[in-house]
């Protein structure tokens, strides 16, 4: 960060941003790889954050923050949830690294963290500042980061999933025009479990929020499937009529 | 509070607590009077929040702080949100009470929000510490608070109702034999709209979660309703088949 603003940081608050990431197949996260090349152990790897300034508000800080390590922005981050509990940063491995970016590595912060879910491939993010490299991970197989952030992380999760049963979200990680199969998979992989075809299918058509093209799959293997492209009016007419029941 | 915990203050971050209470009729939440005999201003009134302790977490410094100002105590508090924007303390008629109970009214403050429902005839707030009144107000009969404790009221509500689309909340509330009416009003006071009563009674019926007793009410001038209880062993299969659409 630069030299003029040591000054301006605010030492006892933190933003930490969970960026998951769709592939077409699974849900993946953003992290940073601190110790590249060393042998594979989870606490190494950690979320894009650092502290914030003080003349600034805490969803400005997270877009500066994210920019700053990963070169991503106009993101939409939503805020996830506030973590302070007093053993955070006292890890062995977590306390070297602290050290060594921060000037008061011993001083207690409380992070709040924001999350977003992109299209992977829309994205290329650029490791800058602290972050020397950075690695999508598939989240089914994270099971422990550095500080809190498997804390941070299962937390964000949990809201990003609890938001897909009051809103459909998700449409615009999809191509315009998409089959029914894709969309599936969309949800499965944001919930993390199966979820019936038919039961799917049924409650997609019952709301009318995709559309069925004249138009086909071309030169696949399989029988080709039909191309929908989402509802744009019909959702918009939903959301304005307080519907929110859109879970399965 | 205690003299001797000055020096363990953490002025950079507060907790806000936003109580919400049922009456049978209304939601309505618990503020802070803080001019009590003065002419009505919603700008008078604020949450029950304070700075926490260095050496207490999030969870702990809401909770503390809720008792101290307001005797309430064994409540489960779930965070809301952080509120962060920089001009969230600079309004001329916060600025003379910041003046008059913090050390450090300059220091720019973050605040964690807590939310919790109650039923009101079962907690008796007693103000103490800075709190010299504590008042129930219909939410609905809101139109601002001091500080942005409006915006962070606003965002406990959604939260709340968001909430109770996922899992079903607030049967604690009711006696434990209650008519589908007050069920349904339940629903409709968090909800703050009105909900189709065919719909609704036919939802609980699919859901299985109220079990009807062979019990009426008695001396009503209307005609009597049956009683209900809550069907917990079906709630908690539900729960574990990861059933989570519970919104109407």
């Amino acid at each position: 960060m630069p030299a003029n603003n040591q000054n301006n940081l605010n030492n006892g608050i933190s933003v930490d941003c969970v960026i998951f990431g769709f592939d077409f197949e699974k849900l993946q996260i953003l992290l940073i790889e601190r110790e590249p090349g060393k042998k594979d152990n989870p606490l190494d790897y950690a979320l894009p954050g650092d502290l914030i300034y003080n003349d600034e508000n805490l969803d400005q800080a997270a877009n500066r923050v994210l920019k700053e390590l990963t070169g991503l922005e106009n993101i939409y981050l939503e805020q996830s949830a506030a973590f302070g509990s007093l053993d955070r940063t006292q890890r062995e491995s977590d306390r070297a690294w602290l050290e060594s970016v921060r000037d008061q590595p011993d001083l207690r912060v409380i992070t709040i963290s924001y999350y977003s879910l992109v299209n992977i491939n829309a994205f290329d993010p650029k490791p800058s500042s602290f972050a020397s490299k950075l690695v999508w991970k598939p989240v089914a197989e994270i099971e422990d980061l550095a500080f809190d952030h498997f804390d941070i992380l299962n937390q964000a999760l949990d809201n990003l999933r609890n938001r897909l049963k009051i809103r459909p979200i998700g449409f615009n990680l999809l191509p315009e025009k998409f089959t029914l199969s894709q969309l599936h998979k969309l949800y499965e992989a944001i919930l993390g479990r199966e979820l019936d075809k038919r039961n799917f299918r049924r409650k997609m058509a019952k709301l009318d929020l995709v559309v069925r093209l004249d138009e086909k799959q071309q030169g696949v293997p399989h029988k080709p499937s039909n191309f929908y492209k989402f509802n744009t009016e019909n959702y918009q007419k939903l959301i304005e009529e307080g519907y929110d029941n859109f879970g399965f």
